[in-house]
């Protein structure tokens, strides 16, 4: 199955797109940072992911889309730019009927490092090693993207055995 | 010029239309509330968002759109949906090529009441009266969208007068 996950952001939107394999075998598909100047109008930085977003849809394809789900936790202005991104990816897998779901930053830090509360650089770390990769994938701020990818695609192999292992016991 | 204002919510959208004419002279188009179930998903919920305003703008070719500009001082989690429709409607006005701007809750109480901190029963019985309306607009909540609308076409006429002396000035 291939995912695509997104970090939202309107200066920085992490996109990865991994592809999974039966097991846990996941593998890196694309990854790459859509960036927005903070001198252009709201209005225009918001259409301008959409398109980017709507266009990498269109060239690889996921069947499924994982965005990180934003909190108020931070910075006012920052959580308002997030929530506005967040709601296009969510709005382009509605329209597209593509599958999407939302995660926290502690579900997916948890799903790939096994710690809720692992810091930037073993999130980083744990991707590059999870993916095969030589070196970290760049930009460093996508690792977030697959992250939540690799969280997605993990989360639903993990339902689908269980549906699977409860199927068999009614049966 | 034909204004939308929009009072962005996830449950409950207010939309508002209005012609201005020279001079402070407003009248009523259109007025609605958009609503969509909390049971729903929601991207599902953004979609329907994004499908009715589309719609509307389709229907009644406003020449500027103005939004309800989003805080984080309530609920967080009605914030993050709020963020998220007023984020369509920009969406919307940049993929259409329609002029937005986005005006806090007291610009637009103080252009419609002379005072920043009117409250709701306050700027209905105003709106009523600017657009010389017979009964207060219904729904209720659908008189903050008309407030909207109102402050952004008076606003923009205080601004090409103040141009237009300038020019003056100038020449």
């Amino acid at each position: 199955m291939r995912v695509l996950g997104i970090d939202p952001g309107l200066t920085r939107c992490g996109v990865g797109i991994i592809e999974s394999a039966p097991g846990r075998r996941v593998s890196l598909i694309h990854v790459d940072v859509l960036r927005t100047p903070a001198q252009m109008p709201l209005e225009n930085r918001l259409a301008n992911i959409h398109f980017e977003l709507s266009d990498l849809i269109s060239r690889y394809q996921p069947q499924a889309i994982a965005i990180e789900r934003v909190f108020a936790q931070s910075n006012v202005r920052t959580v308002m730019g997030t929530a506005q991104v967040s709601g296009i990816g969510l709005l382009i897998a509605a329209q597209m009927g593509i599958d999407v779901k939302t995660y926290t930053p502690s579900e997916v830090k948890a799903a790939v490092s096994g710690n809720g509360r692992a810091d930037k650089a073993q999130v980083t770390s744990m991707v590059t090693r999870i993916l095969n990769l030589e070196n970290p994938p760049k930009p460093a701020d996508a690792a977030d993207a697959l992250a939540i990818a690799i969280c997605h695609s993990w989360r639903g192999a993990s339902m689908q055995r269980i549906e699977a292992a409860v199927n068999k016991v009614v049966k």
